[in-house]
């Protein structure tokens, strides 16, 4: 029978986790049993949670200063039979993280999909492999860049803008997720408009560049909307999913006709996942859940930037959209804020080959401009591939040279 | 020009509130300005974002015992031109707290529409005086209860506990949030057998009952099927709007085809409000934004119970669903979790006349059972408009009497 296992992190005063724990797994599944008539109980065995582990941990001192108290710690599993929800996004997480959200310090740190019920979930369309086969490349990590400040400018600006990132061999320039439909660049000019500019650089340089755009609206229009775009020739879709739900992203991944990547932005996610106390771990919302919903690329604060995450919570997250798993594709790992070119050894040793190197200011205010900017980029990435020393590749690259001049890195 | 006031709560090492707060205004808007030549700063003038406030606030003990570290404490306030987003919440949320909520300890505190956009959201579609005319109920705080354990169960059971409910006098009953579909009581005939035991306790009681139906499935199915709920005869529907989005209970308040109350739940909510540092307000989500995306009935966490809020927090979420707005109903504050009779002078004394007093196992676990359970909630309301003292009510009303020995309140 299939199941979920949450995995909680709990706080309690005097330390009862098993009397919590078991208060959890039936509170949210039967309501009670003991008192039950065994028929009762024969009757809603296949409905009961079941506790399946408690692990006391070591107290947490800064978060018994924060409460000016001493407070147990323990990570508890609970099984939640799939008897008891349909499988969506929705009913799991009413069921898991419902009510429990709201009880005081919790944490939800993991869900396990018993195998039957992953096949309920598409995964990423294209994933690592689709993307790679779109572009042509299958060697390097990718490179992608983020319009500088559309708001508020002109199509002739959106293109201009784009041409640039592409001539720097930018493998994909992704809107602004603040960028919504607007008068002076509307979602489907944006669209045509990006056909167009991408078809001549790519006739100029060989290469392909794909432009992700940015899917906003009320979301029972999203669908129809995402189909437009495809049909008009965009290469790729951007969706803030938090700001909407997972399964609005679900819905356009499984959708055949949207036969375009999603990247997913991590908008709004923060409020989510931020708390050590509270919400969903950065690596279950952002890694394990937006990969089932269907994000072919998944973007998230890196660990090197102003708005930085932990390390070891980035590369948790990049380990969830990559490992190998049965029937689901891999998603690319997109770690974003505050990169240049010097931080890209760095970057590939975290991430990996597989993995997309993400830039806005770190392209766009290259001394020599956004062309150069996106260059310095290929080009350091090759000297990593090619086990170059970073300072032989400058002294051959002058757009690279002037890049860690600026912003370090040699 | 239409805009969003956003207040933030911040904390800062140096507490350069000022450059954070002109960062956020520019960086979440135009991007950048001072280096602009005028011809660009007038083009993009209507959409620069401004500073309106910045409070410094005392410090924070406990924050600062949280971090090891001194940090300081204010409030900040950001104007967000509406020319820069499309009037949904998920524009509005991901401009105002998107990339933001990423960003360190941060907490968005209030959202304050300009006028001309409060017209882009529906509110309540019955709000108080709708849901009070359906049931006939002026005077007094309505009696809601929800009913006990139906995962498992089948209809005759369901059909059992809803007669009872209503023989008590509850006004509204409604389906236990983690009840999904599912094949031993579906959606359409919960409907179905709710409709013929609440008309038939009518008929004996004179007094109407509403059944709230639990939307459960793919968000892109839920259109359809709540009017097929509609058709069949469906009082009202429960939402779990946090599973799905606020622009998803937008659409269903929209429609005029589904044409019941809804009342949002707050399941999953408690992730995103829960810290003191991070995410969204608790009167901001679930007072102003659920009623103006049209939530009728607002279930949230009481001050009184187990999975308790703290008073302060609780009353500012009821305040936000009843103040006067101009063309926005008042929706229905349900506070609850851990309420019992000899709780509701307080509850009236706090929440008003206009709210409803839910309970579950306050009305189940009666000792005479349900039926006296709600008897034993409508004597003690009726006792408190009467201005009559709760032991003389209960020396009159044996329900009330035994309710009170068990739980306490005399
Ligand atoms: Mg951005
Ligand atoms: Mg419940």
């Amino acid at each position: 029978m299939g199941q979920v296992i949450a995995t909680y992190q709990v706080y309690d005063r005097a330390g009862q986790f098993t009397k919590k724990a078991e208060g959890i797994a039936l509170g949210l599944t039967v309501g009670t049993w003991t008192d039950l008539p065994d028929l009762e109980k024969e009757q809603l065995k296949k409905h009961k949670g079941r506790v399946i582990e408690i692990r006391e941990l070591p107290e947490d001192e800064q978060v018994n200063q924060f409460f000016g108290e001493r407070r147990k710690k323990a990570e508890i599993k609970i099984a939640y039979p799939s008897a008891n929800f349909s499988v969506d996004f929705p009913a799991i997480l009413t069921t898991v993280f419902g009510k429990l959200s709201l009880d005081g310090e919790i944490k939800l740190l993991d869900l396990e999909f018993s195998p039957d019920l992953l096949e309920y979930f598409p995964g990423p369309k294209f994933g690592i492999e689709g993307i790679r086969k779109k572009l042509g490349v299958y060697d390097r990590p990718l490179l992608m860049s983020i319009f500088k400040s559309v708001l508020g400018r002109d199509l002739s600006y959106f293109a201009e803008q784009l041409r640039a990132q592409a001539l720097g061999g930018v493998d994909l320039v992704k809107d602004d997720e603040i960028l919504f439909d607007n008068p002076m660049t509307p979602f489907t000019s944006r669209i045509l408009v990006a056909k167009e500019v991408l078809q001549k650089t790519e006739e100029e340089t060989g290469e392909k560049t794909l432009y992700a755009v940015n899917l906003t609206g009320p979301t029972f229009e999203l669908l129809e909307k995402a189909k437009q775009a495809v049909e008009l020739g965009a290469d790729a879709i951007l969706f803030n999913v938090f700001a909407y739900g997972l399964d609005v992203l679900q819905a356009l991944a499984e959708d055949p006709e949207i036969s375009v990547p999603i990247l997913a932005h991590p908008a709004v996610s923060g409020a989510l996942t931020s708390s050590r106390l509270y919400g969903i771990h950065h690596a279950l919302l952002l890694g394990k859940f937006l990969r089932l919903a269907g994000a072919d690329l998944v973007l998230f604060p890196s660990p090197y930037g102003s708005v930085a995450l932990e390390k070891e919570t980035a590369l948790a997250i990049g380990k969830e959209l990559t490992r190998p798993q049965d029937g689901i594709k891999r998603a690319f790992p997109v770690p974003s804020a505050g990169i240049h070119p010097g931080l890209v050894p760095k970057l590939i040793e975290d991430f990996g080959v597989d993995s997309v190197i993400n830039a806005g200011g770190g392209i766009h205010g290259h001394p020599d401009g956004t062309i150069a900017g996106g260059k310095a980029f290929r080009q350091v990435i090759d000297s990593v591939l090619n086990r170059e020393s970073i300072e032989e590749t400058a002294a051959k690259h002058k757009e690279l040279d002037r890049a860690l001049a600026l912003w370090g890195g040699k």
